[in-house]
């Protein structure tokens, strides 16, 4: 995989000081801009609905930055979105490990994460003491700008405000731990992150067919290419708001690719100390150590 | 079933005049608290955190019915709950409805609804266009008072702020629309219905061993006693809490008997008109009509 360059607009959340905030990520550090602007967005959240980006940008571009990235502590880019929705299985190769005799699905495998299963950008993953394996999936999570219900492929991404990367962590058997659905094994706490950062989407080239990645310790483990996906961007967005209403700030994480730890035979699972890194051309790195629960 | 008397504290969130607020119902009528308190706690979710309902009661002593309740709109009890965590097969009758040749679960199922996807009591359970397979499923609903982590069973029930009723109306044939998961099913807007109030917990007599009950035009359709469920309150909410932090206002969906419109040969759906009544013994009748989509 190539190293893309860094996409020139990157909007974080983070805390600095104890405090929460947002800004602008710089190669000359954080412009601090929830400091100017907490009056009228007070999170991302509210960026995205208003669509302030621009608005965001041109201010910054005349800002000397407030302080050195590394002041900074990565919180998930939205704060307490209403929804959290995951696609499932979505890339082929993935479908076809499932070994299960069934023809590629007609309609996404959908389940739900709360904002506390996730935690932002260099903080730790975190492994429970219940099971020793945590495993990762590198997705890509596109954020919902403009609402809706029942939104057309052809419009859909006219509702994309922003992208962003995600890893699923999974406590992979207690996914399988009840008769249906993998609630539990998808919702430890800080067991997954979401970051770094927003990148404001402008053009579906940004999405189209894009190169995305995860390493466990510089090894890669998952590498595939959104132009595989079995379902596309418009295809999720169409089918999610058929039954639930988008509001601005959703967060979708699109799939991940095959090369997860439990396809490993024996499965590998992430232990205290490996770096998790996924990568997307043109959104950045998402970058986290794992720890076991203090 | 017995008719039981109506609980002695209801409370209840509701629109008026187009407002949010929330209040005591009474046989004289509605004691709107939020006129009086929404400085101290704007909703019921922040009196539910603060277990502030002694001290609502206290004050509620002495007031009159500020308005009938035919002037108000009833809203689902918590406003934007954190989570709402449903469980899936909790009686034993149902479990074995699925005749797939498993034993009984050694651990729940779970998924999660999101609050859009729920109306308040009297307002209309709602059909969508996508499909005709709307079903009932009647259960009781445990509010968390006091949040926390791996809560031991023996504490659990401390941690329980207070009770209502669901209607986890799904659209049956969009549970199996993909290879796992119920998401989708479960999540069409304003298809269920949670309510009519809260009625305080105060003593595990009000859920060890109490009728459940859903009728459909006043017929008997679901009826059991929770001291049949599978997977106990207390266990449920130890279960829970070991994947995630439980908070305030989370409400959790403790799982509905056998009898689901699903189940009958043919299968009988849910139609435009038809009354749907979830009650259970100390709690209420949450009741709902049925709509299409306008």
């Amino acid at each position: 995989m190539s190293a893309p360059g860094l996409p020139v607009s990157r909007f974080a959340s983070f805390s600095v000081e104890g405090r929460p905030g947002y800004g602008l990520i710089t190669e000359a550090g954080v412009i601090h801009l929830s400091r100017r602007f907490a009056g009228e967005w007070p999170t991302l959240r509210e960026v995205v609905a208003d669509n302030a980006f621009g608005r965001l940008l041109d201010t910054a571009a005349g800002l000397p930055a407030d302080f050195p990235v590394e002041a900074i502590a990565y919180e998930i880019p939205v704060p307490a979105p209403e929804k959290i929705i995951c696609v499932g299985v979505n890339f082929p190769d993935r479908n076809e490990e499932y070994k299960d005799g069934q023809a590629a699905p007609a309609n996404p495998s959908l389940f739900v994460r709360f904002p506390r299963s996730f935690t932002g950008h260099g903080q730790p993953l975190i492994r429970p003491p219940e099971s020793p394996q945590l495993d990762y999936e590198g997705e890509i999570a596109i954020v919902v700008g403009k609402g809706g219900r029942r939104i057309a492929e052809k419009d859909a991404l006219d509702h994309v405000a922003a992208l962003s990367l995600a890893n699923e962590g999974t406590i992979r058997d207690w996914v399988r731990h009840a008769k249906f659905n993998v609630t539990q094994g998808k919702n430890f706490d800080r067991s997954g992150a979401i970051g770094p950062w927003l990148v404001p989407y402008t053009d579906e080239g940004q999405l189209a067919d894009i190169a995305l990645q995860t390493r466990v310790n510089g090894e890669v483990r998952q590498s595939d290419r959104t132009s595989r996906m079995i379902f596309s961007f418009r295809r999720i967005i169409n089918y999610i708001s058929t039954f639930t209403t988008l509001v601005p700030g959703d967060v979708i994480l699109t799939g991940t690719p095959t090369g997860a730890g439990a396809r490993f035979d024996p499965p590998v699972w992430l232990k205290p100390g490996d770096v998790v890194e996924v990568e997307a051309d043109g959104i950045g790195v998402l970058r986290n150590t794992v720890a076991d629960e203090g």
